[in-house]
């Protein structure tokens, strides 16, 4: 049941599909994907909803950027080159304007993740986004939450905790002195970036792999539990920017760090002999066993609760 | 942002996913999908909505098996074998009993349209089900909705009407003096049939296809426009069933088979020479020039409401 108003919206979203892999874009009944000889297909779909997902006031355009990276992010745990993306919108209404905003935090990550738009569904009814990803990795190179080994080093992506405060600093929980700093972690929050690019580069030599966004703990212990392996966490280790620093009171930060998701970095591990990529830091070990410790002690359900908060 | 709660949710979703080309389904970041080389995928994504796509007291199953089986026609009108599908449902609370009835109809339709499911999102938020579908053709071998030709046969599959009267019965605009209609019409609104098989045999005859989600004339108009040609159709020829001919007043039959939607009948064009595929009807003929006309009339929005209704 097509709603004739809603056709309008085809054009907002028809102008993001051009790549070298896209033979057909939007407009058929189908979008075709020239897949790669030797390579498989890694699919993902992330649905956003108004008041879980984000907040009520939150921009149109980084409600867009924000779905689009949070789908690209799992095809950047699996190593995965971008190829496509379609996206499935409902919304009260067809409101230009709105639309228009959206559609400019779209085409900025439809750019950043490197995926073109080739599809989309625009329904009448309340505000839920959901953005299906798919990329390709050659056959048997993907990057999996099972694989890591005892004696592989444990390493994450760019810095932990951001995203967490940035939304605290939202909701009025924290307060920073400095407007850069804030303007730092809410953008952590409000854009996160997928990585992609480090996805990619890790495929040959990371032994498994999981993007953040639970909280470190929560993906780590998907992390251990699929390799059958324990993860040992040392929370000095653990990245921080300078930002986090400067707003985060130190007796709080353990709690942002472990426990604060949406920072979409990647968790991986490696073999001893290989060396740590650019931007990245080791924080731990993995080790024979189950589950996933800091600084030997373990931790579960509510760990922050137990003195680290 | 997970809620511990919709976890269970997955246990739900986890038995549908088997097929030689699901390399890996539910349970990492992202499944895995077998392409196959020197064919090219396919992707389509449909939303329906409480409200909008599917009546507030539908059963759970049938919302289910039409979500499915109209993401799935999307892959019949382009010829394409089915390879997997992802699904996106947000619901108002996890409710086991209502998740088992929709996991019926979600594997009835995984069965019936060969779509194995690999993935899918459970957030909270109000009912909305987003179902993406990919499939591959032998590349440049796809049914396009461009490639008509003058001259071509202009057939569609099964026959029409038919779901339209069903959603008429449903909300008691129709009556059905027998049972036996009432079951057959209702069902082929609640349970569409994607044309999968007979998409992939027209794959190396037809010229042209799209699926009837809109009605004939919107439809129509579609290729008409893609493939730079006028459609010609013979009223007389439209295919009827019989439990619609016993139901629906002949006065208001023609108004039904042209604008009725949700029936997911192909309409296709072939070349003169070629056999008409058993189940399939010619109901008119392509012409050079544009539109779609029904008896030599031209037709076009509201086209029902003067004088063939």
């Amino acid at each position: 049941m097509a709603l004739t108003e809603f056709d309008l919206i085809h054009q907002f979203f028809s102008d993001m599909g051009a790549s070298d892999h896209v033979l057909l874009g939007v407009g058929d009944d189908a979008a075709i994907i020239d897949t790669t000889d030797g390579w498989v297909l890694h699919v993902s779909t992330d649905t956003l909803t108004e008041g879980v997902h984000f907040l009520p006031d939150c921009a149109a355009p980084d409600i867009a950027y924000r779905a689009v990276m949070t789908a690209a992010s799992d095809l950047a745990a699996m190593g995965a080159a971008p190829r496509a993306m379609v996206l499935a919108i409902s919304l009260p209404e067809p409101d230009t304007t709105w639309l228009e905003a959206f559609c400019t935090g779209l085409r900025d990550a439809s750019a950043d993740a490197r995926l073109p738009l080739v599809g989309g569904d625009t329904t009448r009814g309340p505000l839920v986004i959901t953005v299906t990803v798919m990329g390709e990795t050659p056959a048997g190179q993907c990057l999996l939450r099972s694989g890591a080994a005892p004696g592989d080093r444990l390493c994450v992506s760019g810095t932990l905790g951001d995203a967490a405060a940035g939304l605290s600093l939202l909701q009025g929980e924290l307060v920073a002195s400095d407007p850069a700093n804030a303007a730092f972690l809410t953008a952590r929050f409000l854009r996160p970036t997928a990585r992609i690019g480090l996805g990619e580069s890790l495929r040959m030599s990371a032994t498994a792999a999981i993007d953040i966004s639970d909280g470190l703990i929560a993906d780590s212990t998907h992390l251990a539990r699929k390799s059958g392996v324990a993860l040992h966490i040392d929370h000095r280790q653990l990245p921080r920017s300078t930002a986090f620093c400067a707003v985060v009171e130190p007796s709080q930060q353990l709690h942002y760090l472990l426990s604060g998701g949406d920072d979409y970095e990647l968790l991986f591990t490696l073999p001893q002999s290989t060396a740590l990529p650019e931007g990245c830091t080791e924080i731990g070990r993995v080790m024979a066993g189950s589950g996933v410790s800091c600084d030997g002690m373990p931790t579960g359900k509510g760990y922050d609760h137990f003195g680290h908060r």
